[in-house]
Parts: structure tokens; sequence; C-alpha cells
């Protein structure tokens, strides 16, 4: 069977299951005073040592696969190389510290362009207090980014894991400008002016919201993960981890004005499954809900429950009360 | 100009600088207790958290540049891919903890493979204490997997940049045979069975040094390295990380007597530039080495001494006294 058969997620599925059931030896971690606290399946795994919990994770962007040179210039693709793994350390609550970075470069490259990538990496490090401390660089036939990023905070990170029936849903902020953005300039679509430069900037320049993280955390939310992959999928992979499902209304969605003003009929579509927002998508009970969107800076807009059924079911209610399944395991990167 | 006319050390050195010298922000590290103490450059990164350093390593292979699925079954190339970044672990004379795996893969690899690959990272890691705790999956027309490790261990790790003049150069075993066992597989040759199954094995089961790491360090040896690239050229790396020179003694050169009996002429070109062999290279004062070296259990063997001269020159003494440079500035893998 071939990895596009089983899917990107039934393989995760197994290597997970693999890497914790038969994972065995020494356990040098808790000999040293370290005690693993979130496994492979979150934003980011966590141990606890001494008075903090670490939190560590990595993500991959491939050319070709997950950018473009056209849509996305060089010092843009740093920026956006450390935001999404930044947007994991917020899901959990924590701050990010360190960064290796790993570059897959054909020898053509342009030494010029690695040098603009870099200075994306270090305007978005200077701006979230992330040290880039080491790395590697290969040679390889596709270009590709890996970033492999540290952070920290005190006590539990918020979890996928921990949503309750009644829960209710939440995000940070404005979904689907970054794949408005992203939709504009591959299919070369023209839209006023304030409109196109707010969606391309969103899709160019995510702001993790690792302030929000925080907040959230220490409001008592103990469930959260980042919005990488679109809302609908995200949610998906929330209430699959939970073993819930999980109900969101059409009209509650937060869409920018300027992102329907541009796709007045695909917005909710683009707010529902455009990705690459690195907002947080975050599940409480309602009395928390009332007590901690206040504190956020910008607020946040609830947008649904989570409900019984099939785990990591997500239906849509529009406005007239249809209801519409739309996601049900996560996006499929094999697919 | 492109990186291939620049080369990867060239790159690699505009990078770190950049890095180091750009480097502006809050500093979340120092704000939570974090005080970094290995910047990029060498084996790992290393902070002090609380009691305990930290160490921060990542490393990446690419297949058709790094390794080809005809010398490298998938069993030994997960164990393979674990063992790189312990063996950077183990020359800061730490203990290897947490991994994250990061695979690039076309969509039509097996799932059969992919397990495989996992089963001997399992392997490995049971050996050595390390866990599995995350990573990330990405489709891509080159397969390729990176792998972040950290690591501790109490007070300052062994460096690169701390050689002095007149200090001893040794390695902690024999080289060369992972390089014979990969020139015996590329070209198809034939060997006596015990020779080529020992460098076969030396190719695709490297066991890093990771007690020795930790027993030199407590012996109070101050300057390590693994060697990944070959002994020439890491020495080289190390040489001009303390911007000094090195002379080495070619009979003292512990080439492992089933490598010279494969390769009776080539057995010292192997072991100076053969590659993975994973074991420590490391630099002391003679009376350090007098007392670290019959404290190791299977001893080491001193091969040259730090020198002045041209910061990263390696030069090579033969038999009759003759000498020639053998390394400047470490492999190129984009030339």
């Amino acid at each position: 069977m071939q990895i596009r058969d089983l899917g990107e997620f039934g393989l995760i599925e197994r290597l997970n299951a693999m890497v914790t059931q038969q994972r065995r030896g020494p356990d040098n971690g808790s000999a040293h005073g370290f005690k693993l606290l979130v496994d492979t399946g979150d934003d980011t795994a966590a141990w606890v040592s001494g008075a903090a919990t670490e939190l560590f994770t990595t993500d991959t962007v491939v050319e070709g696969v997950h950018f473009t040179r056209e849509t996305t210039p060089w010092p843009d693709l740093g920026w956006k190389s450390l935001a999404s793994n930044i947007s994991d350390i917020a899901a959990m609550g924590g701050l990010p510290l360190y960064a290796l970075v790993t570059l897959g470069l054909p020898p053509e490259t342009e030494v010029a362009d690695i040098e603009s990538l870099y200075r994306g990496m270090l305007e978005i490090g200077e701006k979230y207090g992330v040290a880039i401390i080491g790395g590697d660089m290969v040679r390889s036939p596709v270009a590709f980014i890996t970033v492999a990023l540290t952070g920290v905070r005190q006590g539990n990170p918020m979890q996928r894991t921990t949503a309750q029936v009644g829960d209710k849903v939440a995000v940070t902020g404005y979904v689907g400008s970054s794949g408005g953005g992203l939709k504009l300039m591959l299919e070369g679509l023209a839209a006023p002016a304030e409109a196109g430069s707010h969606l391309r900037e969103a899709h160019r320049r995510p702001l993790p919201a690792v302030a929000e993280g925080q907040l959230l955390s220490q409001a008592g939310v103990l469930t959260a993960m980042d919005v990488s992959d679109g809302l609908a999928d995200d949610l998906s992979k929330l209430c699959l981890a939970s073993g819930l499902a999980a109900r969101i209304y059409g009209e509650q969605v937060p869409a920018h004005p300027l992102l329907k003003q541009a796709f007045p009929n695909d917005y909710l579509d683009l707010a529902l499954n455009g990705g690459e927002d690195y907002l947080l998508l975050f599940v409480a009970p309602g009395p928390v809900m009332n007590e901690v969107i206040p504190a956020l800076p910008e607020g946040a807009a609830v947008v649904g429950e989570i409900t019984g059924g099939p785990a990591g079911q997500v239906t849509l209610v529009s406005a007239s009360g249809e209801e519409a399944i739309v996601s049900r395991s996560g996006w499929d990167h094999f697919g």
C-alpha cells in the first residue's frame, strides 16, 4: 500500500502508535528529572523540567507543495517558516525561545535569495523574541525549509484532547484572509486596492497569537490548537483528538470585511478552508468564554459548540438552518 | 552568485554572522531564566536552564544526495538518521533525550517501508534512551528525513573552539570502516566475508559514542566534535573554530584490520576521508590524554597535535616524514 492510498493521517496514526507503544529503553529524560507531559499528536510535544514546562515543535515547507517563489517572496518565506512554528507554541500557551533552521537547497540557488530568507526570519524573530541558534544545510534537488522550535511556559499546556460536550468553540481573529490572498495571487484576480493589500499581507506576514495563547491559558482555557490548515479541518482534528464532534454556524464565522468585499461569493468557503491563518481555535465552557473573550486585546468570535457524534465530524449550520458535514478527518497533504 | 560558487561553508559563515550579529528583540530565553551557552556553529547549540545544560541539534539526509535505497535499507536509514544526531549530542558530552522526526515523502512511497524506517529509529532509540515525541510529515518529490534532537548534561559542553597549540588530537575508535562499507556496496566489490560484514555493519549501524563523550568531559577534556564527514575534514573544522592548524601522523591513524584487509591500498584514504564514522575526535593537553585514554572502555588513539599555522589547515605526515596538506575547509556538500 502506498501513502497516497492510506492517506497522510492514516500513516501518522500508525507511526504515532508505533512510537508510543513500542518505545522502550532507559528513558534518559526521567533519569534526569524530565517528565514527558504531551506526547506526539498535539501542536507541540511538552515536558516538565524543573519549574518550567518546555515545548518542542517542527514544521516543514517544500517548494511546489507548500509555496512557490511567485506567491511567496524569499523574505516572506522566511517569516512564514518561523511563523508556523511560533503559532504551534502559541497554541500551547507558550512563549517561543530557540530555533534551528534546516535548508535543503539546489546548488544553483542564489546566495542573495537565502540572505533575504534569513532577513525575513530575523524580522519575525525580533518581533517574537525567537533566537536562531543553529541548523543544517544540505543539497537537495527541491528546496525545503524545516524549522525546529522550542518554547516555555509554566504549568500544563492547552491541548487538543480536553474538549467536552457543550463547550463553546471560538477563534481569535478573522479567518480566511490568508487563503484569500493566495487565491488572488494564484488566479491573478483583481481586487480593490485596500482589500488586495490586506489579503496579500495576511498571506505573506501572518502574526501568530502568542499573547492571546498566554492570556487564554491564564484565564483557564484548557483546549486549543492553531488554525493552519483551515478552520473546518483544524476543528475536525481537535474534535478527533477529544473523541467528539462539533457544530459551527456559518453566520458566526468571522470573515474580514475586506475578504467579503473581494470574495462576495467565496468568503465563507475561504474562511472555513483557506489555511495558513495562524490564529488560535479554542474551546471552553460558556462561562469561561464570557470571561476570557473581553480580556483578549482584539476579542474573539464564538463560532459553534462541541457535540457528541462521530469523532472528528464538523457540521456547518447555515443561516437558514440547513446542515452539512464540512470535515471529517483533516486535510490530506498526499491526496 | 550561486551557492555552488560560494560553497556551503561560505554561505553558512554568512548566515551565522547574520543570526548572531543582527539578532535583536525581547530575548524570551533570558526573561525565563535561560542562558544561551553555545550559539550556532558547534555540534549542538546549548543553553543553561536551572541546574541543567540543554543541548539542541538537527541533521537531515536527502535521497540521492546522502543515501540511496540500495546501500541503505529503510531500517538502517532510520537508525542512521537518529545516529547522526545522537553523535552530535555525544560530542558535547551530553545524553540524548527527545526527538522530532520530519519526513518528506513522495505519495507513491510504500507504507511498509516507512514502518521499517520507524522500526530502525525505535531500535536505536531503545538502545540510547531517546524518545520520538512528534514531528511532521509532508509531501515532497524527493524523500528526505530531518531529525531534531534535544539532550542534557551538567555544566559546560565540550566545544570546537577551545583547542590550544600543543594539545594532542585523538579519536575514540577505528575510522574509515563506514566509508569502506559504502565503497564496497557502491562499487560492487568483493571482500572476504568477515571484512565485508564488518564494513557494511559499520556503514549501516554506526554506534554513536555517548558514553565516551560523557567520560571525556568528566575527565576534563574541553574540546571535541564528532567524526561525520571524515577525520581530515572534521579536524579541519575543529581547527578553524579554534583558529589553529593540526598535524596528523598517517601511521597513527587507527584503521581496523578488516578495513586494511579489504582495502590494502586505500585504507588510509578511507580512514582520513571516509565519513559517517560517528566516533569522537577530541583534543587535550598530553597529561589529560594520558589519564583519560585508559579510562575509556575501548581506549582511543592519539593521531597528532594542534599547531599554529593557517586556521583550519590539516597536514598529514607520512611514515617517511613527507608532509601534505589534506584539508583546509571541510567537505562542501554543494561542490
